[in-house]
């Protein structure tokens, strides 16, 4: 992360909220999401990432729009990590946001 | 949490992401915090609340309208707890985002 905390603010901003709860034992797990995110940064509109786990973990995914978004979903190899979601995760919830204000220090 | 993850889908449903970097030592915090999550599930409009640490701590709250939010931004001992975000955060960054679409198992 290039940042302590997500990405600059930019407009507009869409947040894909991943919530997951894993399954006991890696089954490539560690190897995968890391070449994920790997990936999800070369794509056209991604602005960052965030993540966080303990009982549970929160993943949050930054895009300057839905297109973008929707075409990282239907990425071939992205798609192929979607479909081993059930050997990692006893449950997940993908919450796809438009981000509409923001502040901080 | 009654729930794994989050809340019972919702339309429309806004979340609220507070993400964090602590300072060194407690300074109270822990209490605090155990204090306001209370505090916000009885507000009018809290659907509910997911949480996680690591490096950075990644905190996220579910309401059924903007005006929620807004009430629970305004609430006076929540308030009495912003103002002490300096004591207990390097920096943060709230938010606001209502949620298009949602899935999952």
């Amino acid at each position: 992360m290039s940042l302590p905390i997500g990405p600059p603010a930019a407009r507009p901003c869409y947040a894909v909220i991943f919530t997951s709860v894993r399954t006991d034992g890696d089954h490539g797990h560690a190897e995968a999401a890391a070449r994920i995110l790997e990936l999800a940064r070369q794509q056209p509109g991604f602005l960052g990432f965030e993540s966080a786990r303990q009982e549970i973990g929160i993943s949050v995914s930054y895009w300057s729009s839905l297109d973008a978004i929707e075409a990282w979903r239907a990425h071939a190899e992205h798609r192929a990590a979607q479909e081993r979601a059930r050997d990692w995760y006893r449950s997940f919830r993908v919450r796809v946001c438009r981000v509409e204000r923001e502040y901080g220090f």
